[in-house]
């Protein structure tokens, strides 16, 4: 079964904000078996809605419409709707209540413009709306399902949960999508592509979707079936041999961000860790606590973009960046080691870089970035070059940082076994 | 002029990935004074791509498409717009002499399959990519415009500065976009609307959009017009209303953000920073170092998790911890006045609560946070309930951070006056 998705909303054809309903409302379809397979934003004129309503039914089953179900003149999606179909529109008086009691409720008396939220299409059924006044609306026309719901997200989400999810559900579709979420660190998108793509002619059914970020790929292979015991078999051998060729960057088959893996390791090795950064301003100290429960692992961090700062709260020696520059092999070390004693962490990770526009001399360009990680048998450095902007180098140092410490605890056990 | 813009590839209908070249585009659409009236999304299927062409025809004299120029059987573009055109695709020897040059150029030959780059629409004019090996096309056709790009986003934008944008402003087009933008920090977007909504109806020319994100609110009021002179002085009356409806709520009338804001107002009092941090983890000190410069005024940064680190990295004092709690307004002041004497700062900010979803108890409730801010007179405090989950309480506290220093340099002036 085939839908389209329709963000109805001037706003949404301005440079500043985009539809992202249609990435929830397709993660919901494809669950409930149906493929999207057209997506369109238009603003809130009649003859652009109707065009866009008309064309969607002409392409797919199932058009799903966010947005324009509001109180107000701009809100036009029930006539537009309403014409398309060739309905009436008419008072719900059960409904009319329902959204003055919900006004009361708040201590307020409804304004009369709000009543228009209680006309509904001749045949509809309302969807009611747990968390607002506008009510969803489910139609079933002309063999199309269209489903109307409101543009505010938390509100669409409620709705499509509790009303939407079920009505899909006793329509008896039997395909399904399957999918798996793998991520990869320290390897750039085309090498990922390189390693993975000869399996894409040996897996014809399969679609897999790659997606990159300033350090980060991942990998979402999927497939459409009917058959849920075969589909996963065969996305677990197309993830066994991805596995097998991206090797120790895979950090994750389940969709795991690097933070939480690294969660994972350090919780895993009873560690605790301490950071040091001086070009990543606190990104990395951000990232490491923005996993719940991140206190059981992280003890603290400085973050000492001074000269001074780096002896008076990372210990940094002095004559250490006198002789070799706040950007150098020799900190990076010393704040690593550093702020492993201040801490008192298992490991203590320093960073010190030019993230730019300025700072930097003909050695030391801006990107250059040097990552230290000190555990009980003393520091460890490397010294790394990243492209783009100050955003962009310190999100690759951060994530680099990152997988330093996941490395950390795959090549002792190597080493032990 | 009316704009349709399409966009090509299967991964763009997943639950994982956004079009998101439609906004740089209709940015530089709307400045060249085309606007654009629907925005599609569409798989690389030959029959969805053609429906949506001619739809798209149908409602815009302008319909720039990205995506689906690449060198696989996936990228069907030219194909498609040919049929659609009825004209003919040829072998362009110069383009495919060009691309054949610039895989040289980087050490490789040329895959047969490239040659299908240099496939080119009968009368259309190639546009150089000087990014990539996939050319854009312009391609003048029944009174339309159809402006083909490729997909990758550094390629497009390159192409469309360079390529499309002269091309538009020989149309000569008269009707121009004439647009601000206006920051908010400290008021919920209801408050907002309602302060500045009256003006809605006393400027109907103008349309403004209004944005949220957790802390922050942006309005873009913005007008069409062929009078540059009038627009700009209609929309300088209107920023001048906001601005009163707003007070000291309204940070910027030129799209600053929160931190270039407090980047500024600290350059200017020639005032220095540092940053003690419990439940924002780093994201306090990663925004204020975000903005390039910020070693001016940024000495250093603290991360105390652990209630030890709080006195042994900001000097917190371990009896006010344990009388009151790692969570209170003395541990936050304390923070404050602890973290500006170890950095040597004109000013100090700590920041204690529980981002969640542990931790809480029935007097702390999680999105509870306590910001308290240090100068040369002493430390101040403000106690918080932010909503939401961890990371929308993490960013409503940072937010309210920067914004707290924001203030603390509109007061004394006040004062004094």
């Amino acid at each position: 079964m085939k839908a389209e998705i329709i963000a109805i909303g001037s706003e949404l054809l301005t440079p500043h904000r985009l539809d992202t309903n249609s990435l929830f409302l397709t993660s919901g379809l494809n669950q409930m078996g149906v493929r999207v397979v057209h997506k369109a934003v238009v603003g809130d004129t009649p003859e652009e809605m109707l065009s866009s309503f008309r064309h969607a039914m002409d392409r797919a089953e199932v058009v799903v419409c966010c947005g324009g179900l509001g109180p107000t003149d701009d809100d036009r999606t029930r006539e537009t709707v309403a014409v398309v179909l060739g309905r009436k529109l008419r008072r719900d008086e059960e409904l009319l209540a329902s959204i003055q009691e919900r006004f009361r409720r708040m201590g307020r008396v409804m304004a009369e413009i709000n009543a228009r939220q209680a006309m509904v299409i001749e045949g509809a059924t309302v969807l009611p709306n747990p968390r607002g006044t506008a009510p969803g609306l489910w139609i079933e026309a002309q063999s199309h399902i269209l489903i109307l719901l409101p543009g505010v997200p938390h509100e669409l989400r409620a709705i499509f949960e509790a009303e939407v999810k079920p009505r899909l559900a006793r329509l008896g579709i039997r395909d399904r999508l399957f999918t798996r979420d793998l991520r990869i660190a320290g390897l750039p998108e085309s090498e990922v592509e390189q390693r993975v793509s000869p399996l894409y002619a040996r897996y014809p059914e399969t679609e897999t979707t790659i997606l990159a970020s300033p350090g980060g790929i991942q990998l979402h292979p999927r497939l459409w079936s009917d058959d849920a015991a075969s589909a996963e078999a065969m996305l677990d051998e197309i993830v066994d041999r991805m596995a097998l060729a991206l090797g120790e960057h895979l950090i994750s088959t389940r969709g795991e961000t690097l933070e939480e893996v690294v969660a994972r390791v350090l919780t895993e090795n009873r560690a605790t860790i301490g950071v040091a950064e001086s070009c990543t301003g606190g990104m990395l100290a951000e990232r490491l606590t923005s996993v719940p429960g991140s206190s059981a692992y992280f003890l603290g961090g400085v973050v000492c973009y001074s000269n001074e700062l780096k002896t008076t709260l990372a210990g940094v020696p002095p004559e250490l960046i006198e002789s070799h520059g706040a950007v150098s092999s020799q900190v990076a070390l010393a704040l690593a080691d550093g702020i492993r004693r201040r801490t008192g962490a298992t490991l203590g990770v320093g960073i010190t870089g030019i993230a730019g526009p300025t700072g930097a001399t003909p050695e030391k360009p801006v990107g250059l970035v040097h990552i230290g990680i000190a555990d009980e048998h003393g520091p460890r450095e490397r010294r790394f070059q990243f492209p783009g902007d100050r955003d962009r180098i310190r999100q690759y140092a951060t994530y680099t940082a990152l997988d330093t410490v996941r490395r950390h605890f795959l090549l002792p056990s190597r080493g032990r076994a």
